[in-house]
């Protein structure tokens, strides 16, 4: 069959690697179009990452999510997120979402399912965000971070989770994915009012 | 006021550049925290970016929008998104989100809106992720494409975006979280429906 995008396809002569750290490597490759255009990209080749939307019920049965509360890095900011991580090499992204699980929060999960498979950024980098969601929760054990990990645990009730999502603690982008999943994904899902 | 945060936060000792390209930095930064662990942590300081929600309005009244197809050097993906782009050093945000506009539609927008202001990784990046909402959009000139960039134009029906959100070509996290803020923005918004 032919391929109708042909024209819109680049393809790799050779790469050379820039630099590697734990979570991603820097790649320089040299690409050439259909018609003959040539270019040098840089890629950053990063480890899949996942989310974890772990949901529980208040004693009124109202739904709440456990959410981690730590700084963070890169932004320089202190964040409220779901539960997320790197995916290690081999490791599948659901025992990946089990871990981060009970390594941020203590608890494990009796159902996980796949809800979301994204590109965090598509033109540069490599990777998938996977998110899962988490039910029939059960605390198993005491938190068990890495050695320069500080995180708060944080319990948020659902309906104030949609309301301040995008704004104060809440802006990581893979949090606003992950909950956007979910929305979707809950019973009946969000449908327009208009 | 003291802070309170105090014990997550952690100061930076020294940083080294590891690599530079045009649309972001690789760094290494010696932190230390509150409590005297020290580490060393790679961060991505990258340009902010920008996503633009260009609405148009179809024979019968109903919301369409203007999306790019185009291939992905990161993921070696063919991706269906938003017009989008890096902000220039020194522009200011509308400036690039009307730019991009321009540049990847062809189109000027009578009303800029900014809708969504986030993190894309806080763990590792440095930069922020606008999305803008364009209205009022009049056609104005061909595409300005760069050198190295093939675009094929998409109009989309609203419906249809949210129906396919997710999955197939419709996979970028940058575009889905723009769509999530305009799905909030939108009159009325978006109301759990159980």
């Amino acid at each position: 069959m032919p391929d109708r995008d042909a024209h819109l396809r680049w393809r790799e002569l050779s790469r050379r690697s820039i630099a590697s750290s734990v979570i991603f490597d820097v790649v320089a490759a040299q690409r050439v179009s259909s018609n003959g255009r040539a270019g040098e990209f840089w890629i950053l080749d990063a480890r899949d990452w996942v989310n974890v939307v772990p949901v529980v019920y208040g004693a009124d049965g109202s739904r709440r999510v456990l959410m981690v509360r730590q700084y963070r890095h890169g932004a320089d900011l202190i964040t409220t997120e779901f539960p997320a991580g790197v995916v290690e090499k081999g490791e599948d992204p659901a025992a990946a979402a089990a871990r981060e699980l009970r390594e941020e929060t203590g608890h494990r999960a009796g159902r996980l399912t796949l809800i979301s498979d994204l590109r965090p950024n598509p033109a540069f980098m490599t990777n998938r965000c996977y998110t899962f969601l988490a039910e029939d929760l059960v605390r198993v054990s005491q938190l068990s971070l890495d050695e320069l990990e500080s995180l708060e645990p944080v319990e948020l009730a659902e309906a104030d989770l949609d309301a301040r999502a995008g704004r104060g603690e809440l802006v990581n982008a893979m949090t606003m994915v992950a909950l956007f999943a979910w929305q979707r994904h809950r019973p009946g899902g969000l449908k327009p009012s208009t």
